[in-house]
């Protein structure tokens, strides 16, 4: 079952918002997916948008500035929501922590642990739904994402290795086990022992042997949470002892925003696209 | 008196967000402005962007994906707000009236002729404020707007066609004379007496004499305010008995939101762009 929240016409596409129940969270959880327009019967590559700390779909399908070059290199773009929502949902007044803030993990602790799933939905039941209702080729998938949500597609592509093509970030968290905002969030999801952490630690995932062809990093120098959160340094050691190649471009002048992120979106999808090309 | 509510680096250029005392309006305003990179001590051409009912400067900075254009164009972009805002400022529970709902003219009724004044604060404070915080050569103007903003855009340029070399508009309101919103605001805002409405009708400006030396339109056929509100074909009938050249283009499939205006800025700032240059 899926509900058309809204739909509109744009870029010579259609961009969708979409609800359903999700039987991972327990609670409805809307998406968007902007699908190019396209021959009959055709179905087209997928790109995985994971958002930041704080956002729902809508930050990305407002701000992102991504429709234009997805038409162009005919991509549907899709972008999920960061954690389960609503009144019976657990949160915290914080804003790193709790709603808004899922860190693309399954939550072992209470009393997240019955909603905070979404480790699960975006590897398991998110794909299986979309490529039920949309045309999309599950065999040419790419993953990218911004700040938390570049933590999210790093970690879940190394994890999954088989179903991605293409990994890129924007200004990602590549340590959770070396931050602030990860060490609140895993200790709170996760509980004390930080070996659960290391499936949610892009370095540590690749320091335990997971792989990825390739990756495409941009940070911005002028990036608040450079220095104490983000370190992307450590991403690309990690890469280099692991043979990965790894390209990180620092920007000079730009913030963690929706300015930035939109600034590189189209070389980004344009990156995937090469990927995800028959 | 000028401050700097944000700054921030995108596309190459500045996007930014300020904040000022209005004369003309009494109240603060807050108006966005996009300065592509340049040579030290050169001006650029700029181009006004008028907003719909409801909007701020910030749907337009959020969602109208116009910075990959301006600075590929070398065109600044303001975005002022649609009308006073405040405590102080009257305002009614509607949507289309009111706050939010300017109309880009100078009230004559009470309660609302203290500080709705758009009219002066677009045809003269806010350029003489940009004149002086940025560089902007002032003999390079053009100016386009949407809806409420696109009625803006035409009326603004129909009666200061000294000052703009381009005017282009999305889904414009083309004669409030001959609309609900028209008739509830300029009744409200002017009063009875529809002669005291013609200089805020781009039809009856063109009827009056008015010329500009071109227009283009964009138009969505799926806009829900085509055949009620909008009526772009009177605009186009005006400007055939005038000999104004008018590109109104029905756009298929398209509404009326940001999606729509955000699909064809690119083409507007390009055409704009060609007319603006030295």
């Amino acid at each position: 079952m899926i509900e058309t929240v809204s739909t509109a016409r744009a870029f010579g596409g259609t961009q969708h918002v979409l609800r359903h129940h999700s039987t991972t969270t327990g609670t409805g959880m809307v998406f968007s997916a902007f699908v190019p327009d396209h021959a009959e019967g055709k179905r087209l590559p997928v790109l995985w948008y994971l958002s930041g700390l704080t956002c729902t779909h809508a930050n990305a399908t407002d701000k992102g500035e991504y429709r234009r070059a997805c038409a162009e290199q005919r991509v549907i773009f899709i972008a999920p929501d960061t954690s389960p929502r609503g009144d019976g949902v657990p949160d915290v007044p914080e804003w790193d922590f709790g709603q808004g803030a899922g860190f693309y993990l399954d939550a072992t602790e209470q009393p997240w642990a019955g909603h905070f799933r979404m480790r699960t939905y975006i590897e398991q039941e998110l794909p299986a739904l979309i490529a039920e209702h949309l045309p999309v080729d599950m065999t040419r998938q790419g993953i990218a994402g911004h700040s938390m949500g570049g933590h999210g597609a790093l970690t879940v592509a190394l994890r999954n290795p088989e179903r991605f093509r293409s990994v890129s970030a924007f200004a990602p968290i590549v340590s959770p086990l070396r931050c602030p905002w990860g060490e609140k969030a895993l200790t709170g999801y996760l509980g004390p022992d930080r070996n659960t952490w290391r499936a949610y630690d892009a370095t540590a995932l690749i320091q335990d042997g997971a792989r990825v062809p390739e990756l495409l990093v941009d940070q911005g120098d002028a990036d608040g949470f450079l220095h104490e959160q983000l370190k992307p340094w450590l991403l690309e050691k990690a890469c280099r002892a692991a043979g990965i190649p790894v390209t990180l471009r620092m920007q000079p002048g730009y913030d963690h925003s929706y300015y930035f992120i939109s600034t590189f979106m189209a070389d980004h999808i344009a990156w995937h696209g090469e990927r995800l090309r028959n």
